[in-house]
């Protein structure tokens, strides 16, 4: 099993920066194992990802953040630093459609995916058999206009209590509360099932089937205050024709929806994933 | 050479319609080459492509109007009757970009595009020498807003002298008014460069790179009263990351022009195209 | 539920070919729902796949057959008539892997698949849990160089038992003996981790990685008698750069083959499939 | 005008690798635009490619060399300096397809690739109109079996004339020499119409077509004495189908492969691209 450490950087571009990090992991004896920088010389701003193998490195992660503190400080680094041994806890939300769940769960089964899901919450009954079938936990909330506040309440509770790092909203059909939103940022990922900003908010496969388009898409997002407007993580399409009907958009949706759901879970859950100007920097 | 006949048909769905086609043309002597039907079940709408040879067929174009007729009005028929022999003439409008110009006239002279470019239409003059090299007479119109209309005037004048089947505008800069749009319904082609109708309107590849998607699109559509809202022909996109900068999207996205508007100028040509509900019907 | 009857025609082309048709199914009432015919003129070969509603058609089975047969005689056609509401019956054959599998379950279970999961035999344990989740017999058939023609005698025994018309191999890694592909002919369905051609054989992954391809590929086929070689039904590709290890590979191939499989499987269960010169004509 | 340096590495991965180019570097002033590594963990193998302003870097092209040559000998790299100012030069051989070189003209008319075509070289006269449009020598020299040790001994004398940096096949029909070949190691670009390693050899349309499959694809690569064999640098396919007859393969075909070689050769001029075990690594 993999046992690294992950440091994400992103601060203003400045001479000499690479140097200063460079020598502190090499001080530490660090075996850097993958490294990606990325510099946006418009903004004058400098992203890096950086994992190195934890064996023969001498710093404790107290140590480190102590250590590192003074060069972060040097060049107003935002930093984070993650292990990859440390397994992420995801709260999967949903609704009635499982495809993206079926998928999660298949992904998680197989170890492509480096976390936990430590429980699944949906405002139907349907996904409990699976849940079941896979001895994840399956919390049933339904919501209505009149429960929406007290659902959230329900549901923050059941996230607090499994310590849930990231929620994926799988299909999941309810907005969520502004004030829900803003516990979590940078920590729920939804996938909405147009290539956006096409067809955002409701009926997305309805509208581009009455627009006439030659390819659907899919489209993986933080989710934000404001409906399909956070940053992309990933998308894709496929292509359709006149042979194809509204069922047909549906059927072919659903393909893409689990692949860019599944990739943006996989990324975040790597710690690959930077942000800026509501946009992502996705280190591959 | 290939010399043959396109019907082109559409019109309510119903028993019979297929049978008593095929009868009419077998009748003829037809030897049918290609064809290929389509039914909308909801709109109960029926479009059929039919192509044959013309060698052994017994009616010239005048004795199949007249002997067709009945067999259309039984059915309600909307329908055309084309030549593949009669080569359509094209006027290409453009404005500096020469991207889409340079690939027409190349799939024009290795002979992928059944027409002949009939005349060029710049509002700067930087095509020229494409156009001479390629022994197409140029047109140099300056549009401003206060000529616009005297502009068009001009326009209309030479593609009625140059007796233009098609307008395809290869990155023209400039928008038709209604009225010049009006006199070519389904006959003027354009290519908007980004996923429409993501990204309507002036500058499509800032506002893609601004909300920071994963994809680029391109696509070609006919040309309708309301800005980029006409029936889409054909759409493609390619992948970006956060590696690409402003350049990178516009690059990438010539690219993706020239292919999707040649396909749909190819598929216009060879009356590969119906209309209905503002979308397209691709018979390929 | 659809209630409709395909036919599916393949013979030489000849004029008066589609009349026939035509007027054979007006004349007994088919409400014709979708039609699509190809032409290879080189080969002059002529195919059709028509699918009318049932209601109203005048024909029962045995009645089509015998009122039919003369048109195809006259016409040397060879056919098939299926009705969309008997299901087919299919045997999945799997290994360890189970990626396939899931995805065809799933696809199963929402409707995608116009068939019944028959049964599912393994030659390893694995996939029991999830046969048995699904409520689909699960039969462990180990095979070993040693056991392998007794092996087969048995999964010819459960296939009889099943009664399946098809047999999937998703992700199966055993070879099938020429005698066991004979008795199915364009009968079983194989998804092979490559783009083939390229790739024949064992370890796709392992040779295009060291190739130093840039993109890898899964391809469904038919199963005959020489390995990888059977008419293909649909391939698909994925990006991969010098960033992906073997591993990212294998994981990439995943999502491939579950695309790429399914697909050929839903086109057989609609009987969109006609084979000529070892390649496929796919109706969509 | 870009004004840059660009150093590209390779060698055994180390610790403290990048801590030294990096300290390097910025001792000597450099302002870091891009910077990109890759590491082959199982080789055990580190490649860089950094590029930097030269406008307040300390050291010429001389220095620099002095300078670094220490630390290039402590890490046992491989390494090579380049400057974005420095042109490289082109020459393009050319058969009787134009496609490709009409291609690689507009981009170079265009600025998007960062080089001169110094020379076409054609075995027909085919392209001479072109090339004079776009004021580049042409030379003509035809090859047979009887003269190709003569024609490649005047192609090497052009080449030498022009001082040729990199050659590009641009669809040139003739198999080179190995002795040719050998004279510019990693200098020499070709595409393959195919998805390499399918379809290794002549007419590998025609291959695809037989062998039925549903995706064509375009392979850039450069050239070592065996056939189709070298470095992978760029492939795309796109789809096809039964409907899709052997002249539409060749046509869809030229879109393809006009996309590879442009970026390969792109790549290749923004020195992009390191090698090994016969493969590469783009650094995009």
């Amino acid at each position: 099993m993999k046992n690294t450490a992950i440091l994400l950087i992103d601060c203003p571009d400045r001479k000499g920066l690479v140097a200063a990090i460079a020598n502190f992991l090499y001080a530490n004896g660090a075996n850097i194992l993958h490294a990606d920088q990325h510099q946006d010389n418009d903004l004058n701003l400098f992203f890096m990802r950086v994992e190195w193998d934890l064996e023969g490195f001498g710093l404790s992660g107290d140590a480190f953040r102590a250590e590192f503190a003074p060069v972060a400080a040097r060049f107003h680094m935002r930093w984070k630093l993650a292990y990859s041994a440390r397994k992420q806890r995801l709260a999967v939300f949903v609704s009635r459609y499982q495809h993206c769940l079926v998928d999660l769960l298949y992904r998680r089964q197989i170890g492509e995916l480096n976390g936990e899901i430590a429980v699944i919450i949906g405002n139907h009954e349907d996904a409990r058999p699976l849940a079941e079938f896979h001895r994840v936990p399956f919390e049933h909330i339904p919501v209505t206009a009149a429960t929406k506040r007290e659902a959230e309440q329900r549901q923050w509770d059941i996230l607090e209590h499994h310590q849930a790092d990231l929620i994926v909203l799988a299909r999941y059909m309810q907005v969520l509360s502004p004030e829900f939103v803003a516990r979590y940022p940078q920590r729920i990922i939804n996938v909405h099932h147009s290539f956006l900003p096409a067809f955002v908010g409701a009926r997305p496969h309805q509208a581009a089937f009455q627009r006439g388009v030659k390819l659907i898409g899919a489209t993986s997002h933080y989710v934000t205050e404001v409906l399909d407007d956070g940053p992309i993580i990933e998308q894709d399409v496929a292509r359709v024709s006149h042979r194809h009907d509204l069922e047909d958009f549906v059927q072919t949706g659903r393909d893409l929806e689990r692949l860019v759901l599944s990739r943006a879970v996989r990324w975040h859950l790597e710690h690959r994933i930077l942000l800026y100007s509501n946009k992502t920097v996705i280190f591959d």
